[in-house]
């Protein structure tokens, strides 16, 4: 059989964790947690399971959580959506990209995206016989260069996929990025494709600028979000895409077919953990901040350079004090002689852009975090 | 926008669902059990939360649930398969299916499918740009035409869509069935996608055929199931793909990015089930044949014209005593008057073919069974 993804192998993280275990190194590469989801957040998952809710839930999501996912959309970024028409529950941020891509995207389209990107973007624009037009990201601010996005444009581009805060480098959109996009996109058939995923972690007392805060936007966007990231949870695959009933639409009839819907104990759970605590996410800023600061600290006196982060929970590092070489061979050593498993950025690039930088995920314990930092202060 | 998915509505099971719920029907509509999956599993499922598996589970799914699924392939079919490379877990059969497709089908590709058919089948054929082609079974066996497949193929002929038992009609595919399929693809680049959700539901003492037990088969199929069907959890959506080796790779580079990996707790909690239990799934067939003679004995004084069920928890009935009518409008009015959700059959065909048939499901608890039956018999 012939490959339809001839440039996919196994995804990075599989590869960084496995690298991980096999070497017994602190795995600071793959993005998740090593601290637990609240416990009232079990005891309703159980409690759902106990309840009865063991059957298919509806296809587009339980109402229950689909209201309380609509209440935080008009409480945080002021906008209304339809809890029936605007919002579908997926299984996972992954999924939502994909089956957003699958229904906007046609062959012979072309999608915009920023590199470094989330690895996922690219496959799911090629399977559907369309092209990623990379734009590379302004290093090391990894900011957007509008004029690069204008001029890329042609009568082909079929949506632009923005990612903020972003993954890996942390850098948010601001609300004047906004504008630009808004200026390009006004006139044309562009959808906007938002990953939102780490909305609720952004530092230093920024506010997320949201697609979802700019009606012209929000008019024309699928917001995809999820909770892993935000209730430390990655394993639950619990996500959803906000989007305008036309657009919705579109996405539900190619969800139903991806997965139909999504592990239904957990929805029940995390409706009734929203309503109980509405306002739990606004926790996480200073939450994570803490550990951001602490593992700054902690890597002070190594020999690697920290980039700015503004937001999501992963450190870049510059280690070319350390070693001359590219980044997934620093990241094979490192995770081999250093004992510390991390994310190179050349799988998130078209062109590797020859930097020198990796990326640590500090969403860890303290005893975590400084495992790490004391092998990492060695180097 | 316009849709990548003409054809394509809400489907049917929703629908459906949503109607019974309305009109307080009876829902023996969509294909779910009413009654809950063993204790054991909800227990080992809440364990595995306490435990702190509730970080990403591998992509692929856990060693330990893909060992369990080898050593059943294995003592049911005799089939080896290595958990390591022909083993990947999904959210769901229908992940499974979709991704089996997209790995699999190219554009301009033609899919050989059996009317009735199951609806997501079509719309994942679709979404490749490739086609259907539909070969109606014939009436009343639901059995396959071989020399129909024979005309059929063509030189664009990717894939072979079986699925045994047969949803919905319950029909069993025979090894003289796949003795046939065997010799049409045979020297052909033909993958078979054998969806096998009902695998372990099949009746009167007969053994389910999985395409698993013909070697010559399983070299070239990707088998799918699911644990929804079978431990009475539909909404905890875990199913499973086995393939060979060369076959997995390519299935998994698309699974990785349409829902990199599933619900981790009921993984670990499968795993533990299944090995303490190895055998539960023997008991279900005796466990639904007692539903299905049940059912069919509450329904003989009505006017429904029972077909047999050889597999799967649907029994099919003929309605044209009562209205001649399609069946979309029969299944209309009952939910509506008759207070009973059913499912119709021509949302699988490409061509209605005119059958007064429609399925309702008897996966329900004797009360369930009751209350319907009591309406059933009243029309
Ligand atoms: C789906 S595994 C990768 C998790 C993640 O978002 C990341 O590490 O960037
Ligand atoms: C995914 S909802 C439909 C469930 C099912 O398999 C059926 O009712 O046939």
């Amino acid at each position: 059989i012939e490959t339809k993804l001839p440039k996919v192998g196994t995804t990075i993280f599989s590869v960084m964790s496995h690298l991980a275990v096999q070497h017994k190194a602190v795995n600071l590469g793959q993005g998740f947690p090593d601290f637990e989801p609240p416990q009232a957040l079990r005891d309703a998952l159980s409690s759902a399971m106990a309840n009865g809710l063991n059957q298919y839930a509806p296809g587009i999501g339980t109402a229950a959580l689909r209201e309380q996912i609509a209440l935080k959309t008009e409480r945080l970024y002021g906008h209304k959506v339809s809890p029936d028409s605007d919002v579908t529950i997926t299984s996972g941020a992954t999924e939502a990209l994909f089956a957003a891509i699958a229904a906007v995207v046609r062959a012979g389209d072309e999608v915009i995206v920023f590199d470094p990107a989330y690895d996922s973007y690219e496959p799911a624009i090629d399977l559907q016989g369309a092209r990623a037009v990379h734009i590379p990201l302004t290093v090391p601010s990894f900011s957007i260069d509008w004029q690069r996005v204008r001029d890329a444009i042609t009568s082909r581009t079929r949506m632009i996929l923005i990612n903020s805060p972003h993954n890996p480098s942390g850098a948010v959109l601001s609300s004047a990025d906004l504008e630009e996009l808004a200026t390009i996109v006004r006139d044309t058939p562009i959808v906007v494709l938002s990953d939102e995923v780490y909305e609720h972690i952004v530092y230093d007392g920024a506010a997320h600028e949201s697609v979802l805060r700019h009606p012209e936007l929000a008019a024309r966007s699928i917001v995809v979000s999820s909770f892993g990231k935000t209730y430390h949870c990655t394993g639950w695959k619990v996500g959803y895409a906000v989007a305008p009933a036309k657009l919705s639409a579109e996405f539900r009839k190619v969800h139903q077919y991806l997965t139909f819907c999504t592990f239904h104990p957990a929805q029940a759970a995390f409706a009734q953990f929203l309503a109980s605590n509405p306002e739990h996410y606004l926790e996480l800023p200073a939450f994570y901040q803490e550990k951001r600061d602490r593992f700054r600290k902690l890597l002070t006196p190594s020999r690697l350079k920290l980039l700015d982060v503004p937001g999501g929970y992963f450190q870049l590092v510059d280690y070319s004090a350390i070693r001359d070489e590219d980044d997934l061979a620093f990241c094979e050593w490192l995770v081999k002689e250093g004992g510390v498993a991390a994310i190179p950025l050349t799988p998130f690039y078209e062109k590797a852009p020859g930097t020198r930088l990796a990326r640590l995920c500090f969403a860890k314990s303290d005893a975590t975090m400084d495992a790490a930092a004391e092998r990492l202060c060695k180097l």
